[in-house]
């Protein structure tokens, strides 16, 4: 439920769009599985219509790969391991692969435990949270949840310096014929990129989302440089959006040994240092708790008879959480995914920099 | 952080108050240890300052042990058990001795394992959620999560009915020498006695918090039929709040094999039937992740540079979740409970009604 861009543009096949991700990954020396899984996770959040984390981010990525900023022989370290725990170090390698591998041992892990708990210290930008929880569906009877730290944003209640990050927390659960859950959203408001969509339109935002330098609600996204946790002022709970944040924060940097997010590191550090960002993974066997069948039985009960609730005034139907996303997917997989045409402008001038073949 | 009273009344000791909790607890028949357990979770609540669900509550809990619909010799039932998990089941036993058994058989199992998740089924209303989260921190390095569904109050993004409960998320994660990490509040926006006190005092709401019987927004506190979730109306990203009542729901209730909240009953069905309430915890050992000195030195450094983050405009400081908590405990403990003269009414008749001796 990150921003989604809203603008529509020219339609570009997943599977070409792809390419030209893994072609200008490993322009930079990125390992050809590395480039593989990365293009995946960057493609997928396309597909879901999170356009503020799928290709419009290669530029971003691109310019940490090209600073050196990110170790492209980075192997994930095993700290330390219980039972059902995982202690892993990226060693400061590129996120989506090394997101990747962690919840997949995460996953592995909670068939033997019937959960897992894994958290990545010293890693980068992983892309959609919801990549790495959805992992868990393709393992028959096993939920995921996916958490991250990231550069600071997030400015905590009666504060005016942003201290901690949009922390997002996703989770899947397998549902049996109906479609799973799926939860995909920072704990801010909103993410940066809801900002940047209402300057391009020139339109306010409504209060509660972003403050300004001195810390105030303000709904000029021109004086907005930081964002409010989901519920916005205190009269409206927003205490409750930053405990959440930081409830991620103890998850992912803390009990990886990583640093909180006000040290995790963007793109925009000169000299480039390493980010930092850490992130924590959950797998849960619902089979360790009931039998398969009884469970997604019971789940699709309850997802349909929400679904059936009657709407409120003005509403056709409830709002689904993974329902946006879904028909998101549907459209793009068969028609392509709309690049605004600066995006476009942006990938051809990235590729002819790379010397990568731009197939749009 | 659910409701906070605010208004002022006559105090009375913690102690005085626990052993009147207990003695009308077992006039009911109540196990002495299970009433000992009750009336601790219950005055925590006061202590803490969430009046919304300290001795204001007894006559709820007194109404539903009157009626025989809770099994008082009821034990914690294991159904399933794995290295890291716990399926038990409450066998409509009361819920704070029901809920305190199972977080210290998941701490127990933590502390083999790493990280330990339990769902208890077929419980009853269980007090604050972060009276179990916080059990955690008797441990050294241990961390705790706890949340339960509860009778339906969320009215879901665009619908017109709730459907889902206040399901709260609490957390409690060890410091060293700052106070620790303690997060407890619903993923509504705020809690139902919110409302009840905006009846009292005659104020509108903000907007965002409450609905009409129609699901529109309203600020009218007598208009109020049900709870928004966190975040509020669609604009402010309320489906966040709802997609984690939603987590909530699949952590407790579908994991635990036990009813959503749609049928979950409180005390208002007539004739009275078993609630069905379900709950789930999160044991995690710390020192499965990193050294416990350099886990709480590092928590120790986050919030202590947290605190003195510059405030906003128009504020003195920084809120920190739990500060507010520990201020009102700091208070309490030492100069007594204020209880508001229309509970304490309420107290003295149910005390009168069942032979009990009224303190106070």
């Amino acid at each position: 439920m990150a921003a989604h861009q809203g603008d529509d543009g020219p339609r570009i096949h997943a599977e070409a769009l792809k390419q030209f991700v893994i072609d200008v990954l490993e322009s930079y020396g990125m390992r050809a599985e590395d480039a593989r899984i990365s293009a995946d996770v960057l493609v997928e959040s396309d597909l879901r219509g999170i356009d503020s984390h799928g290709v419009p981010r290669l530029a971003f990525y691109a310019t940490r790969l090209g600073d050196g900023a990110i170790n492209l022989d980075a192997e994930l370290q095993t700290v330390r391991e219980t039972a059902a725990t995982l202690t892993l170090d990226a060693q400061n390698g590129f996120g989506p692969p090394m997101a990747y591998r962690a919840m997949e041992r995460c996953i592995a892990k909670a068939k033997e435990a019937g959960v897992c708990l894994a958290t990545v210290g010293h890693s980068n930008h992983y892309g959609i949270a919801g990549y790495y929880a959805t992992m868990a569906l393709e393992h028959p009877g096993m939920a995921g949840i996916s958490m991250t730290n990231a550069t600071p944003l997030l400015v905590p209640t009666f504060g005016a310096v942003a201290m901690l990050s949009t922390a997002p927390i996703a989770a899947a659960f397998p549902a049996g014929v109906e479609p799973p859950f799926i939860l995909d959203g920072a704990t801010t408001a909103v993410a940066w990129g809801k900002v940047e969509i209402a300057r391009r339109q020139g339109k306010e935002l409504p209060p509660g989302l972003v403050v300004d330098a001195a810390g105030r609600t303000v709904t000029d996204p021109f004086a907005a440089v930081a964002l409010s946790p989901l519920g916005g002022e205190r009269q409206t709970s927003g205490q409750k959006g930053y405990g959440l944040s930081l409830l991620v924060e103890m998850l992912c940097s803390q009990l990886s040994g990583s640093v909180w997010s006000r040290y995790v590191s963007g793109s925009r550090d000169n000299p480039p240092r390493p980010s930092d960002t850490s992130h924590a993974f959950i797998a849960i066997d619902v089979t360790a708790f009931q039998p398969l069948e009884a469970f997604t039985a019971s789940v699709d009960a309850m997802l349909r008879e929400l679904r059936a609730t009657p709407p409120a005034a003005g509403h056709e139907r409830l709002l689904i959480p993974g329902d946006p996303e879904r028909e998101a997917y549907a459209d793009r997989i068969e028609r392509g995914i709309p690049v605004h045409p600066s995006v476009i402008a942006d990938l051809r001038a990235l590729g002819l920099e790379r010397g990568v073949r731009v197939p749009f």
